[in-house]
């Protein structure tokens, strides 16, 4: 990718003494995490296929009345393979087979849960406004190909898989839906949950598209932790978070699709800010690369049509509920990011920092429910003249 | 300081060729900003007096229909100046001489808005769980020494002072209460804004000494623009941001307190999350420095008692709508953070990302007014033998 630098911490790694590597990474990461190590077999397949794979643990506290609930959770990210003007079967199908492969490395890595980004089956194509061919990539969650594929897979490796694609509600008049879908280890579709806030930013068209998410805050109790979705763009919206936080999620997936001159130096932030205010883990995904689309598009900038949508900037992370945070993938090259994690994390650090207890929301429903009101004045103190 | 390092931008940039550095702070820190230059006047007071002074310029667009609201707005953060044996007014009134001299620099540097660190005017004593003599630093917001020594300085100096200190509420029962007075450049109180959230983890044992605070989300509608407080724990809590957002804030004072061990990794987050999410500016502000209490007390983490609370690691930042930050002041000197800024830029944001648009507060307010009902259950699915 002509320009993009590959890798943040590399920089870092590449030129800061180790002594004060150590203060700098615990200023920018929290608490240091070990590696994960994988079998031979795991990496030859990564590097045979052409992604890297990276894994880090996140240590938990011994309890006394309760077990450690060790699981591994995971995310990809990815460039399109085809070209946008192949067929939507072959660009669809092309997709599958590239995420079968790194499907197959995560079960090889002992992978139990496991999330693609945002519209994994397709081009982010939304920048053209167009409605087809890129409709057509709309499928069914409970009876598309990808979830059919899915089950298989999520049967044969044991292994809850999260699929966000771009839903066709079938039965409810054709409507598309930004949706993820809760595939469970034993091949079973659990449920599935909407994108809840939709952007009107920058080439972000979604919303001639599909509407704002119907399916709340659901969480997924499933055999390896209690888990939600929270799309892209709802990574803005500290409230979503917590809404899936106050449902009992441990784990928060944030499928995404987002460019650098936008969002890039928000990235870190978010996702992270959310797993500390909410005590549980966050996987933040993003896609990689470049997306080139047949016709020409503006994109709301004052600058000439173009073709072009990205750079996707991938920087998939995750973070734990003390604040704690795995460095990113790389911006350019497609991957697989790994976290152990005890679950009983979670209390722990709800125990310690007492975010949960001194959360005031009769408070917060108190004011918000006046702000509703047709005759709400902000609460606002003026300087008078006679003040 | 010993085994404290300084400050850590100074690492990135000692280290880091400049090519890539211009990278990794796009990354760290978002959009450049450029440096502001003081008179050699107000150098020469911070030099002479110790602490330091940076400043930059949080750039926005022209408009059309409005004219540039450009404010410069400031945070201090300081170590204690006298040993805590003295007396409690011998320790306020030394508190009181150091901050009339940063305020008189900032005054030579044209700040028009500030704030000084949480209970700016004691020891962060609380730790000690002991009620003499640091109860006796409590004062009448309205009345109390240390407003009316702000009063006439913010009239002198035409400038808008935040003044965060321990409150007696000597005409209701003298209760404490943790609480930022707003004084007026005409040198009124416009009023005041109480701690919404109070921490009990680690030394922090405020809920010894006061209540959750009872002002709400209140705004003050300066000459300078609309600014509103969260104190400390209550950047925490990204609902407490929100609903001063909601309330119209343009510039939310975070003045704080907090130490490295505790707090670090998730200092750079908080308050810039809340920043991005709200479309306004954060000032997050931290005491400096080791304290020395007379008697020993425990921290209730397993360890012998001692007398020393601390390292507070300072590092006091602002942060734009944008999500471009300043650097940080050094995490062990005493100093100034300005910021030239066009409130502007606020609404700006706004149009530009939309997050208040698709904030969906209707959905929230239902999900949540049902959460606080006795039959409330999670939403959560769970996976069934017949599923």
């Amino acid at each position: 990718m002509a320009g993009e630098f590959d890798n943040f911490e590399e920089i870092l790694n590449d030129h800061i003494p180790v002594d004060k590597l150590k203060y700098v990474k615990r200023i920018l990461y929290g608490a240091e995490l070990e590696s994960l190590e994988f079998s031979a077999e795991a990496q030859a397949l990564a590097s045979d296929k052409g992604f890297e794979v990276k894994g880090y643990v996140f240590p938990a506290a011994k309890e006394t009345t309760r077990s450690p609930r060790v699981v591994r959770v995971a995310g990809i990210q990815n460039k399109i393979v085809l070209p946008t003007t192949a067929s939507v079967v072959e660009q669809r199908d092309a997709m599958h087979k590239r995420i079968k492969d790194i499907l197959h490395c995560a079960a090889l890595c002992g992978v139990n849960i496991i999330c693609m980004q945002e519209a994994w089956t397709m081009p982010f194509a939304f920048c053209t406004r167009e409605k087809q061919p890129w409709c057509e990539f709309a499928e069914s969650a409970e009876h598309g190909p990808t979830t059919k594929l899915l089950q298989e897979l999520a049967m044969q490796y044991n292994m809850v898989i999260i699929s966000p694609i771009l839903e066709r509600e079938e039965d409810r008049g054709d409507v598309l839906q930004n949706t993820a879908v809760v595939i469970t280890n034993t091949g079973n579709v659990l449920g599935k949950s909407r994108k809840n806030h939709i952007p009107r930013v920058g080439d972000f068209n979604e919303s001639t598209y599909y509407m704002e998410g119907n399916t709340g805050h659901k969480v997924f109790d499933t055999n390896f932790g209690k888990v939600a979705i929270n799309i892209c763009y709802g990574r803005h919206h500290p409230q979503n978070w917590m809404l899936y936080g106050l449902n009992g999620a441990e784990i928060v997936f944030n499928p995404s699709a987002t460019v650098g001159a936008l969002s890039e130096p928000l990235w870190s932030i978010e996702a992270r800010n959310a797993a500390i205010a909410n005590s549980y883990f966050t996987v933040a995904i993003n896609r990689v690369g470049m997306e080139v689309f047949p016709n020409e598009f503006t994109s709301a900038d004052g600058k000439p049509a173009h073709k072009d949508f990205g750079h996707f900037y991938g920087s998939s992370y995750i973070t734990g509920p003390d604040g704690a945070r795995t460095p990113s993938l790389s911006r350019t090259k497609d991957g697989l990011i790994i976290a152990e994690i005890d679950l009983n994390q979670c209390r722990q650090v709800k125990d310690k920092w007492g975010f949960r207890m001194t959360q005031r929301l009769d408070l917060y429903i108190q004011e918000l429910n006046s702000i509703m009101k047709p005759d709400w004045k902000p609460d606002i103190v003026k300087e008078t003249a006679d003040k």
